[in-house]
C-alpha cells in the first residue's frame, strides 16, 4: 500500500477534474448544466509523478478558482430563485388584499430592477480570474482550438466574436456576467412552456366562434403593424441621422425587423385581470387568440425579414425576387411549423386512444409531456420554428388528446404546464427588470425611444380600427367601439418582444432596439396593467360574466359578439354563408377527425361511406358503440349552432343512407349538443373556477352543465 | 431607402449570429440551452461593407455549419425522447399484461443498448466539421482565449484537456459526441428530483419505526461495504499487476473510491415490485430507507476519499492527520448538507404556515418548488452536497410543510415531483444502456470485473449479516433470516453508482471503474429485477399486505417486525429503553416543532412553560385553538405506541402544570391517535392505491381510516 503516492495521484486527479476554471456565463443554468462538469470532460493523461508534483501548487490554484466559480454560479441562480420567491409572496399579498393596480409580472419586473441596481452598483467590480491571451490565427475562426501548453493539449471552443472596443469588458464584473443568460434560453427553455400552455388552455368554444376575426387580427394586423412601425421608424432613423444622433448604421430592414419584434402583443396582464373579473368572454377570446397567434406570426415574420436578402449582396435596388422569397419563407416556415405541431398532436391522440395508457396516469402524463416536447425538437430539427409548432401542438392536444386522457392525467397535465408556465413567465419578467441594469450594451437614444412609442401607438391604431371596420362588414355580431378601444389599449408588449429583441444584440442597431423594446415593455406592462380595471368600467365592458352564458339577447346598451344565442336560428343563413369554410371544417372535424382521434363523436361506420366499413370499424372506439348515450362526449365544445347541427345531422343521414347507423348518429348528436361545453367548463374549473365536481378514487366526474340555449 | 444595402448588412448580421458553428456536445440539452444561442453572444463589429462582401461566402458556409449543428443537436435529443416514449409504451404493455420479470428501468436500459449499437455501428463516422489549430502557449492553460483572426477577435473558452493519444478522437463521430452528455448533468439535473421525490414520498411511519436500523445499515453498513470492497479490489489490482493486465496506475485510494461509489445501492426495481405486490412494509422501509440514505453517504464518502490527501504530496506513509481530516470532512459535509436541507424545509413550513398562501395553490406549488430547488443551490453555494441537502429537505417538507399545504397543492406537488422523478430515472437508465456503446473510453478488464462482482457480493454480505446480528441483539422485533436474505439479494446498483462513476472518467483507473460499474448495474438490475418475485415467494415473505395493518400478532411462520401491534404494551419497557433518543425526539417534535411549524399538534401554550406565554400564543396557529377536535391532524403519523402516548401525554400535563391547557392536550392527543396514519394513507392513495376519497370543488377530503390497534 502506498497511500502517500495514491494521494499524490489523487491530487492530480482532482486538479485535472478542476481544470476548466471558467464556465460560460451566458448559460441559463450554469451550475446545473455545466456545474463542475467541465472539469471531468478532460481526459487527463497522467504524465509521471515528478511533473505532477511540480505543478501541484498551480493545480491547487486552478481548482480553487473552479470551486469559486461554481459557487458564484450557484449564488447567481439563487438570486433569481429568491427573486421569484419574493415575487410569489408579494403576489400572494396583493391577491390577498385584492390589489389590482399592479400585476404579478409588473411586480416581478420591479423586483428585477431593484436587484439589478444592487448588482450593478452594489457589488465590487471584481475583474474576474480570466487570463486572456492573444494568439494570432489567419483566415477564419475555427470552432475548436487545440492549444499546446507545455506538452499538454487543451481543447477550446469558440464562444463568439468580440468587437475590439469591448475587449476589456470581457474582464468585467463577474457577477454581472453570471446573471446574464444566453438569449436563446428564452426561446428554447422559457417560451415553449408558456406558448404550449397558451395553446393547451385555449377556451376553444369562444376561440373558434371568433376564429375569423382572430386570424385577421393576428396575420393581417401584425403585418400591417409591422409595416407601419417599420416605416415610421425608418423616418425616425432618417431624422436621427439628420440631427447627428445616430453613430452607426441603421438600415431599412432593421426598421422592419423592429416592427416585427415589437408587433408581438402579450396582454398577459389584461387577460389575468379579465379572468379574475370574469370580463366579457368574447373580448377575452379576441385578445387572447390574437396575442397567441401574433406571437407566432412575429417570430416567423422576423426570421423571414432576416432572410430577406437579395441575391447579389451589392445591389441596392428593391429586389422583387428576394421579397417574394421572404414571403415564401414566411409561408413555408409557418405552414411547416403548423403541420409539425398538428401532426405530433394527432400522433399523441392516436397513441392515447389505441393504448389503454389511461390506466396509468403517470405514464400517460410523461408520454404527453415528452410528445409535446418532441414537437419543439422535431420542428427545430427540420428547420421550422419550434415555438410555433408547440403552440399548434398545444391546441391539437387540447382538442383531441385531452379527451383521451384519464381524468387524473387531465388535471396533472394542466397543472404541470400551469406551474411551468407560471415559473417561466415570472422568470422572464424579473429577468427583464434585471437586464435594464445588468445588460452591458444598452444604447439609449431618446429620439428613437419617443419615436418608437409613437409608432407602436399608431401601428396599433392602424391595425385595430380599420381591421375591425372591415371585419364588422362581414360579422353579424359587430365588434363594438368599446371593444375596439379596449383592444387598442391592451396592445402591451411582453415576453415575446423581449425574447425576439435579446436574440440578437450584436450590432449597434440591434442594441438600440433592445433597449427601446425593454422600455416599451416596462411602460406598457405597468401603465396598461394598472389601467385595465378603470378602463373596463370606463368603456362599459361588463364583468362578472359566466363564461358559458351567452349575453342576454336584448341587451343593447352596448354591442356584443353573439355566437349561438337564441337569435342564431334567425340569422342562420348569414352566418352560414360567411363562415362556410369553418363550417366545413367543423363538420369534417366532428364527423371524421374526432371519431378517429378520440373516443367520442358519431361512429365512423355512420359517417364514412359504406365501402370503408372495415376501416371504419377498426378506427372507431368500442366506447362509441357501447354507449349510445355518449360516454366521453365531453369534448364537443366547438360551435354547433342550429344550422350546424342540421347540416351535420343531415349529412350523416345521407351518408349512412338509411342504414341502421342513422338513428345512432342522431342520438349521438342530440346528446352531444346537450353536453357540448362540458369539457371546456371542466378546463376552466380545473383552473380554479370550479364547482359541481365530485371525485372518487382520484378520478373526477364532471357533471355536464346544460347550456342555456 | 436602400433595401439592397440593408440586405447586405442583414447578410452580415445573420452570418455574425451564426458564427460559432460548434456547440459543446457534452451538454444535456444542447439545443435548448445553447441552441443557436452562441451565434448571438458575439458583439460583431461591423467593419465596413467591402470586407463584409468579401467574407460573405465564408460566412454563409459557417452559418450552414451552425444550422447543421443545431439540427444535429435537436436530432440527438429527439433520439432520447423517442427512446423514453418507446420505454413508456412498453412499460404500459408490460403493466397491462402484468409482466414482472423485467422492470421499466431494465427495459429502458435495453432500449438504450439497442440505440447505442445503432449509433455506434449504424451511423457513418462523419469526421466532424472541426477545424483544429495548434497554437502554442506557455505556462498554463487559461480559461479564456482571445484569438485574433485577421483583425477580428474571437473569444474561446476552455473545454478540457485532451490526452495526446486522443487528439484524433476530437474529430470523431459527430453523433456519438452529441449523445454524450456532461456527467455533471446527472448530478445537477437528474439526481435532485429523484432524491427529493424519495425524501418527499417516504412512508414516514414505517421509516421512523425502523430508524435506528436504517441509520445503522446506511452509515455503518456503507462504510463497512466500502472498506471491504476497496480492500478486495486492491488485492485484485495487485493480482492484475502480477499477471501484467494493468497498463496504468491504480492506487489504493482509487480502490477505496471504487468501494464508495459501488456501495450506493438503489433497489428501485425491488421497491417497485414490493409496491405493486404490497409486500411487507417494514422490509420495504428498511430497504428504501437504507438505499436513500446510503446514496447520500456514498456521495459524501466518495468526496471525502478524494479529499483524503496527506499534507506533503510526496509522503508515502499512512498519514493519520489526513485520515482524520477526511473523517472530519465527511462529518462536516454530511451535517452541513443535512442542516441546509432541514433549514430550507423549516423555512418553507413557516412561510406556508404564516401566510394564507394555501388559497392560491399555484403560488403555493411554485413556492414549494422554488424553495426545494434553492436548497440544492444553497448547499452547493456553501460548498456542501446539494443532493444530500435535497434529500433531507424532502423529508422535512413531507413532515412539516406538507401539512400546511392546501389539499390541491398536496396532490400537485406530489404529482409534479413524481413526473420529474419518473422522467429523470428512466432517462438515466436509458442513458446507461446507451453509454455502454457510445462512451468512447471504456476499459474492459475481465479480472477487474469478475473481482468486482465477487467483492460487491462479499461486501454486501459482510454488511447485512453481521449488522443484522448486532441489530437483532437490540431489537425487540428481530430482523428475520428471510428479511436478511432479501436485503442481501436486493443490493442492486443503479443511478447513483453510475452518476458517481461517470463524474470523473479522466484517468485510466477511473475509466476501468466506470466500465465495471456499468456492467454491475446492468447485471444487478436485470437479474435482481427479474428475480424479485420468485425470491419473495421462495423466502416466504408475505405479499398483499395492507400497509397500515400491522402483521397479525400470532403469525409465527416467519418473523416480522412489529411496531405497535397489540403486544406493544407488554414489551413497552424494552422498547422505551432502547429507543430513548428517538423517543425524546418524537416528544420534542410533537410538542414543539409540529405546533410551531404546522397547524397541528397541541397548542404551544400548553407545552411551553408559562413564562413563554406570549411567544407561544404568537406561534400557535389559531386553528389549534378553534378546533379542539383536531382539524388538520393528518400529519401525526409517526410512531406513537402506547408507551409513547403515555409519555407524551404525561409530559405535556406536567409541563402545562395543571393549567386549563391540560385537558386540551389530552384531547388533542387522543384525537391524534385515532387519525394517526391518515395523512400517510392519503399519500399512498394519491400515488394510485386510493379509495374512500371524496373531493368537491377540487379539494379532497380524506376520510381517516381507523387503525386496527
Amino acid at each position: 500500500m502506498e497511500p502517500g503516492g495514491d494521494a499524490a495521484r489523487l491530487g492530480l486527479g482532482r486538479a485535472a477534474r478542476a481544470l476548466p476554471p471558467r464556465l460560460p456565463p451566458l448559460l441559463l443554468l450554469p451550475p446545473l448544466l455545466l456545474g463542475r462538469g467541465l472539469r471531468v470532460a478532460a481526459a487527463a493523461s497522467s504524465s509521471g509523478a515528478a511533473a505532477e508534483d511540480s505543478s501541484a501548487m498551480e493545480e491547487l490554484a486552478t481548482e480553487k478558482e473552479a470551486e469559486e466559480s461554481h459557487r458564484q454560479d450557484s449564488v447567481s441562480l439563487l438570486t433569481f430563485i429568491l427573486l421569484l420567491t419574493l415575487t410569489i409572496l408579494t403576489i400572494w399579498l396583493f391577491k390577498h388584499r385584492r390589489v389590482r393596480f399592479l400585476h404579478e409580472t409588473g411586480l416581478a419586473m420591479i423586483y428585477g430592477l431593484i436587484v439589478g441596481v444592487i448588482l450593478r452598483y452594489g457589488t465590487p467590480a471584481t475583474s474576474g480570474h480570466d487570463k486572456s491571451l492573444s494568439c494570432t490565427q489567419e483566415d477564419r475562426a475555427f470552432s475548436t482550438l487545440l492549444v499546446n501548453v507545455s506538452g499538454k493539449f487543451f481543447e477550446y471552443t469558440l464562444k463568439g466574436e468580440i468587437s475590439p472596443g469591448k475587449l476589456n469588458s470581457v474582464e468585467q464584473n463577474d457577477m454581472l456576467r453570471k446573471v446574464t443568460f444566453d438569449p436563446e434560453v428564452f426561446f428554447n427553455i422559457l417560451l415553449p412552456p408558456i406558448i404550449f400552455h397558451a395553446g393547451y388552455s385555449l377556451k376553444k368554444r369562444h376561440f373558434f366562434r371568433n376564429l375569423g376575426s382572430i386570424l385577421a387580427y393576428a396575420f393581417l394586423g401584425t403585418a400591417v403593424s409591422c409595416f407601419i412601425i417599420g416605416n415610421l421608424m425608418y423616418g425616425v432613423v432618417k431624422l436621427m441621422k439628420m440631427v447627428g444622433q445616430l453613430s452607426d448604421k441603421f438600415y431599412y430592414t432593421d426598421c422592419l425587423f423592429f416592427g416585427a419584434i415589437i408587433s408581438a402583443t402579450d396582454p398577459v396582464t389584461v387577460l389575468a385581470i379579465f379572468n379574475e373579473l370574469h370580463a366579457d368572454v368574447d373580448l377575452y377570446a379576441l385578445l387572447f387568440g390574437e396575442s397567441v397567434l401574433n406571437d407566432a406570426v412575429a417570430i416567423v415574420l422576423s426570421s423571414s425579414i432576416v432572410a430577406y436578402q437579395p441575391a447579389g449582396l451589392n445591389t441596392h435596388a428593391f429586389d422583387a425576387a428576394a421579397f417574394f422569397k421572404s414571403v415564401g419563407i414566411f409561408l413555408g416556415i409557418f405552414s411547416g411549423s403548423f403541420t409539425m405541431g398538428a401532426v405530433t398532436g394527432v400522433v399523441t391522440a392516436l397513441v392515447t386512444k389505441f393504448t389503454k395508457l389511461h390506466c396509468f396516469p403517470l405514464l400517460e402524463t410523461a408520454l404527453f409531456f415528452l410528445m409535446s416536447w418532441s414537437t419543439f425538437l422535431l420542428a427545430e430539427a427540420c428547420g421550422f420554428t419550434g415555438v410555433v409548432a408547440v403552440l399548434f401542438c398545444g391546441i391539437t392536444q387540447a382538442h383531441y388528446t385531452y379527451n383521451n386522457l384519464s381524468v387524473e392525467s387531465r388535471s396533472r397535465t394542466k397543472q404541470l404546464f400551469e406551474v411551468l408556465h407560471f415559473l417561466a413567465e415570472n422568470f422572464i419578467f424579473s429577468y427583464m427588470g434585471l437586464a435594464l441594469f445588468t445588460f452591458q450594451k444598452h444604447v439609449f437614444s431618446p429620439i428613437f425611444i419617443i419615436g418608437a412609442f409613437v409608432a407602436i401607438f399608431l401601428g396599433r391604431a392602424a391595425h385595430i380600427y380599420p381591421l375591425s371596420f372591415f371585419l364588422n362588414l362581414g360579422r353579424r355580431h359587430k365588434i363594438g367601439w368599446n371593444f375596439q378601444h379596449m383592444m387598442m389599449f391592451s396592445g402591451l408588449r411582453g415576453a415575446m418582444a423581449f425574447a425576439l429583441a435579446i436574440r440578437d444584440t450584436a450590432s449597434y442597431a440591434r442594441q438600440m432596439m433592445f433597449t427601446t423594446t425593454l422600455l416599451i415593455v416596462f411602460f406598457t406592462v405597468w401603465i396598461v396593467g394598472g389601467g385595465t380595471t378603470p378602463m373596463l368600467s370606463w368603456l362599459n365592458i361588463r364583468v362578472g360574466v359566466d363564461p358559458d352564458q351567452d349575453p342576454p339577447p336584448n341587451n343593447d346598451s352596448f354591442q356584443v359578439l353573439q355566437g349561438d344565442g337564441p337569435d342564431s336560428a334567425g340569422g342562420n343563413r348569414t352566418k352560414q354563408e360567411s363562415a362556410w369554410l369553418f363550417r366545413l371544417w367543423y363538420s369534417f372535424d366532428h364527423n371524421y377527425l374526432k371519431p378517429i382521434l378520440t373516443h367520442s363523436g358519431p361512429p365512423l361506420t355512420t359517417t364514412l361511406p359504406p365501402w370503408c366499413g372495415l376501416l371504419a370499424r377498426c378506427l372507431t372506439s368500442p366506447q362509441v358503440y357501447d354507449n349510445q348515450e355518449p360516454l366521453r362526449e365531453e369534448d364537443s365544445d366547438f360551435i354547433l349552432t342550429e344550422g350546424d347541427l342540421t347540416l351535420t345531422y343531415g349529412d350523416s343521414t345521407v351518408t349512412a343512407n338509411g342504414s341502421s347507423g342513422s338513428h345512432t348518429a342522431s342520438v349521438s348528436l342530440e346528446g352531444c349538443r346537450k353536453t357540448k361545453s362540458s369539457s371546456e367548463e371542466a378546463l376552466e374549473r380545473d383552473l380554479g373556477m370550479g364547482d359541481q365536481k365530485v371525485s372518487s378514487r382520484g378520478t373526477r366526474l364532471v357533471f355536464p352543465l346544460e347550456d342555456n340555449a
